[in-house]
C-alpha cells in the first residue's frame, strides 16, 4: 500500500468524524491519542470487541454492513449497562486498501455513529487478514449502572424485541433454510444491521436489577447473569418472542442459542415488573416476561415438560 | 477450540486482572463493559493500536514478548501525551489457544501492566490469525496534555533515550546485520520489550509546547509535528542519540526511520531549554538537543551540507 493510500484513509475517516465531535471531545482524530473531558458527576463505560472475516461475518458481507456492524455490537454493550454512548477508537486491519471498500465502509462507519450518537475520536489501521476493533464507551449517571450481577430470586425475566432473526438470516445465506422473501429481507438486516437498544436505558437504571446483550444467544447470556447473581432461572418456551417461521417449524434453537440479537435481556423485582411494562408500552418499547428467576437450576418449561439448560451448549464464537 | 479453552483465558487474565485493580475501577473484566469512576479535574486520554503476527513483530517472537510489547506501545502514547496510565482494555486474536501461549502472553502483559501501573479490565478474545488490540487509557490534570500541534519557531527539538536501537535488533534477527553479542542483546531487547518514557511526564506537563513517541522513525514522527504546528525544523545529524555500531557504520537511517524506539520527542521554548535539561539530569531521565524549531523546511544538517528531509521516507507499517 502507498503512503497515498494510508493518508486517503486518513482522510476517510478523520474529515467525517471532525465534523461532527461533541463537547466533551478535547482533542479528536490525529494525536498521539485522543483526550475527552469525561461530564461530573457520570462514571465511564468502557468495551472492546474485535469482528474477524469468516467468523463474525460472512465473507461476502458488503464493507458498509461490516462497519456497521461492528460499531453497533460494541454500543450494544453499553446499551446493556444502560449507558449512553459518548465516544469510540477504530483498529482498521486490512489486507488492501480498495478505494471502494474504504468510502462504503466509511458510509457503514458513519451511518451507525449518526444512528447511535457516537463520535470517532482515534485509531489505528494495519494491513492484515481482515479485522475491526472497536472501543466504545459511554457515561452513566453515577451509581446508576445496570451490571449482570444484581438478578434475585422471583425477579421477572424480559427480554426486548425478538430473537432469532439474525441467526436466521445466516442460515438464509448458508442456504440452510428457505423462507418468503419478506421475512428473509428482514432476517438478513437483523444480521447486518443490529440495532443497539440504547431506548431502554431510562427503564434498566430506574428498575433492572440485572441486564447483558444478547449476542451469544439467550441461554448462554442468560447463564451469564445466572453464574454473576448466583441464582437459577426458569424460561416458559413459548413466551419466546419469535418470528413465525420459527413458531411454525418449531426451531426454537435459533432463539436460544443463535446469537447476534442484540436485544437486552434483564431482570426486574417482581413488583414492578407491571409498571415497567407499562412504561415500555407508553414509550413504544417491546418486551417479553419470558420467565423469573430461582434460587438455583436452570431450566425450561415446555408444556408439562421441564429441560435442563445447564450444560445447554450456547453458541461460542470460539467453539466452532 | 473447546469451552473449557475459552474458560481457562478468561481465567488466566480476569483471575490475575482482578486482583491488582486500583480504586476508580468499579466493574473490571466480566460484565458487558468495564465501569470506571475517572478522578474529578482530569482529562482522560484514549488510545488504541493493533499488532499484527508477521507485521509489528516477526512471527518467531515469543509470547510473552508480543504480550508486552503490544501493551508499551499503547502505554507509550500515553507517554506522549503526558499521561498518567490508568486501564486498559484486550481483544486477543489467536488461531488456537495453547496453554503455553496464553500462560506466556499472560506473563508477558501482566509484566507489563505492572511496570506501566496499568490495569486491564475488559476485553475479548476471539479466534482467527494472530493479532493483538490493545486500548488504553489514562488521566491527565484538566488542561495539562501535550499534543502534536504546539511547536513554535524557535523551540528546541529533544528527544529522550538513543534512538535506532529497536530497528537494529530487527535487522539483526533478519540476519541483515551482525553486530557484538553485547549489543545484539541490547538491541533486541530494544525491539521486543520497549519502554515507554512515563519519567518525563512531569517535565512534559511543565515544559513541553509538543510531543509525540517516536514509533515510526525520528523524521516521521516530527513531521507529524511540524505539520500539525505548522512550522519547519531543522536538525543536527550528528547530535543524534545513536549507539556506537550506528555511529561508526554511519547507518544513521536506523535512527531516522527504522522506527519502534519508543522514546519521547519533544519541543520547549529556547529560554527554558537549559533548565529542562537540568532538571531532566537531576532525576537521571537522558535527553539530547537535537535541533530547532524553524518557520518553514525541514532539513538536517551534517557537517557543511543541508538535507532536506521533506520527502524522506519514514518506516510505515503500511508501506512495505
Amino acid at each position: 500500500m502507498s503512503l497515498d493510500e494510508f493518508s486517503l484513509i486518513r482522510r476517510y475517516f478523520s474529515e467525517r468524524a471532525q465534523s461532527r465531535l461533541k463537547s466533551d471531545v478535547i482533542v479528536g482524530i490525529g494525536d498521539d491519542a485522543a483526550v475527552l473531558q469525561p461530564p461530573p458527576q457520570a462514571e465511564l463505560v468502557s468495551t472492546i470487541d474485535t469482528l474477524v472475516a469468516g467468523r463474525h461475518f460472512p465473507d461476502q458481507t458488503a464493507a458498509s454492513d461490516i462497519a456497521y456492524k461492528s460499531l453497533a455490537v460494541n454500543v450494544s454493550d453499553l446499551a446493556a449497562m444502560a449507558a449512553e454512548p459518548a465516544f469510540f477508537l477504530l483498529s482498521l486491519t486490512l489486507p488492501a486498501a480498495s478505494d471502494k471498500f474504504l468510502i462504503d465502509f466509511a458510509d457503514g462507519l458513519f451511518s451507525a455513529a449518526d444512528a447511535f450518537d457516537i463520535d470517532l475520536v482515534g485509531g489505528d489501521t494495519c494491513r492484515g487478514p481482515l479485522s475491526i476493533s472497536i472501543q466504545a464507551n459511554g457515561y452513566v449517571p453515577t451509581g446508576s449502572f445496570v451490571s449482570r450481577a444484581g438478578a434475585r430470586p422471583g425477579d421477572r425475566i424480559l427480554v426486548s424485541g425478538r430473537l432469532g432473526d439474525a441467526a436466521l438470516g445466516l442460515a438464509l445465506l448458508q442456504d440452510r433454510i428457505k423462507p418468503g422473501p419478506d421475512l428473509a429481507r428482514m432476517c438478513i438486516d437483523a444480521l447486518n444491521r443490529p440495532r443497539p437498544r440504547l431506548d431502554l436505558r431510562r427503564l434498566l437504571r430506574q428498575h433492572a436489577t440485572a441486564a447483558i446483550d444478547v449476542s451469544d444467544g439467550l441461554v448462554g447470556d442468560l447463564r451469564h447473569i445466572l453464574e454473576q447473581s448466583g441464582v437459577g432461572a426458569r424460561i416458559d418456551k413459548h413466551q419466546l418472542p419469535v418470528n413465525d417461521w420459527i413458531r411454525q417449524h418449531q426451531q426454537y434453537d435459533y432463539a436460544l442459542s443463535g446469537g447476534d440479537d442484540y436485544q437486552i435481556l434483564f431482570t426486574v423485582p417482581a413488583d414492578v415488573c407491571d409498571q415497567v411494562l407499562e412504561e415500555a408500552g407508553e414509550s413504544n418499547i417491546d418486551l417479553t416476561v419470558i420467565g423469573e428467576i430461582t434460587e438455583s437450576a436452570f431450566v425450561m418449561i415446555e408444556q408439562d415438560q421441564q429441560l435442563d439448560l445447564s450444560n445447554y451448549k450456547g453458541f461460542d464464537h470460539f467453539d466452532t
